[in-house]
């Protein structure tokens, strides 16, 4: 069998069930954005890795190296800040071929610099070495959380308010651009330099009331259905409530935005969204609401439930 | 700029100088086998990340994906050893091109995890993408131990023996077999399926005379010259006492033993070597002392001081 037909799903499942065997002790693995590492006295240290490929993540001609090194940090620290964590070291290997020049592999470097610097995250170790033709970056990222603060994506409650963190669907508008030939479209800017949400994921985490979390990097709908799936509960969507600037379907389906999704407990949740925007200068989007009864996802459009049928859209 | 002029440590050395705006703390990074990062109290976890590249690491059609998978993480619990911990988690990205089959990812998982099963080791999370023609695998492995414990490559002390774990040069004789077309070399097997020192590592850690350790995975010269550096001492080592089934440029020149290389308190040193062979079954090797007196590495042949001209013997 071809392992596209596998597909990448059918062979993490492999994974895991081929990794039964070897308990993890009181650590938590695959499941979330981040495995948990308790250490020392209620502290716990949580760890996730993303590696970026050449012409399956970015192509080398249109995104500059500055930020393609900002954006291989970016999609780590988003990770650890969706756990409530604060980001506490990263790690960068890099694989490189021949024509790549000194010059860009430093701009690369000053960009991942750029943002270990902005968040205060040491860059403490890595690996480097050739290629044959095409670049290859992976990067671990290591947070610090009090292990009663971790934010699992299972936390979801019945009624729980579910809120999103800014605008959705620019980064998918930002490729489709790229895709047209449009490289003067503010949206590229936003899917080759997104912001990880650290300052918030952990001003969140420390919100006992915020219940489930967790990043959107393959989409609204998508990364819902984990929480939903992990939290063995449904939601209720009020597609006229999510935050975009260009279409629902993209809001919905594109990924790499890098905003929070999260659940918050319905009596706090008012409270926690007027702090939050006190504390970020910024609102929480209320999008809708956890049901216990509903099946999945009920989408509905200022009162009316609707079934779209978004391209892309995955069922689940 | 050609990046090859600029070399890999140029790059290097300019990344550590770049990130010095970009305090650790009490973590500890580029220097050692394996970043060690404190938590709670008295404890530390230690990391380290290693990549693998088709064609500059391995070659596709020559090691089975049973072996590939063990040596990828192998390479990086040889690291864990080498500060004296115990490995807790390990975490595997890997990029695998169309070409390749759902049989060949799953007897790569199956190596990887048989190692995993040897040590304990529990796989916490990871990254599965596609490539376009060549298999790029990043494994992160991380370890626990006792702050007090870790052992540095710059603890070596005036009059330590210097010991190695096992025998050298097997592995670099693999290569140079695998590279004339011999297949049916004893040493490619070393070389496929190095057997990192896990349990070696765990104990050795726990003398609190072992002074120094790390790993030897670029070859004995290269690797003690690490320890030399970080410590500010120099050693004496005897040629006729490294063991080797190859030949003694290989043994001293050769990388991918993964055999651990240590130093010891000289007043401590025949007990712990004793207690060694009790506990594993096999020699300590001890090679030389380190002196303080000596510029770098003094090398002598049954008591004659030598300069030997080694071909891939890196001066330093």
């Amino acid at each position: 069998m071809e392992l596209r037909e596998l597909g990448e799903f059918g062979w993490i499942a492999g994974i895991r069930e081929k990794f039964r065997g070897v308990p993890s002790g009181e650590s938590l693995g695959i499941g979330d954005d981040c495995a948990v590492i308790p250490c020392g006295d209620g502290e716990a240290l949580v760890v996730t890795t993303d590696m970026l490929i050449e012409d399956v993540h970015f192509l080398r001609a249109v995104i500059p190296p500055y930020l393609l090194g900002r954006k291989s940090l970016a999609v780590n620290l988003s990770d650890v800040a969706s756990m409530g964590a604060v980001p506490i070291a990263s790690f960068l290997s890099i694989a490189l071929p021949g024509d790549v020049s000194a010059g860009w592999a430093d701009r690369f470097t000053d960009g991942y610099r750029s943002l270990s610097e902005e968040f205060g995250v040491p860059l403490l170790g890595g690996d480097t070495t050739s290629s044959q033709d095409r670049i290859a970056i992976n990067v671990t990222a290591i947070g610090r959380i009090a292990r009663a603060k971790v934010k699992y994506r299972s936390g979801a409650r019945e009624n729980d308010i579910v809120y999103v963190t800014g605008y959705l669907g620019d980064s998918a508008q930002g490729l489709l651009d790229i895709r047209s030939g449009v490289y003067d479209s503010p949206f590229i800017a936003v899917h080759h330099d997104p912001h990880p949400c650290v300052n918030e994921g952990i001003w969140l985490g420390n919100q006992p009331e915020v219940h489930a979390m967790m990043d959107i990097s393959d989409g609204l709908a998508s990364d819902l259905s984990h929480i939903l799936e992990e939290s063995e509960t449904g939601a209720e969507i009020s597609i006229e409530r999510i935050p975009t600037r260009t279409t629902v379907e993209l809001a919905v389906t594109g990924g790499e935005d890098y905003q929070l999704l999260l659940t918050v407990g319905a009596e706090a949740a008012d409270r926690i969204a007027a702090e939050y925007v006190r504390h970020f200068g910024k609102p929480l989007y209320g999008i809708g609401r956890i049901r216990s009864g509903a099946p999945d996802i009920i989408w509905s459009d200022n009162g009316e439930v609707v079934r779209p049928q978004w391209k892309g859209f995955r069922h689940f």
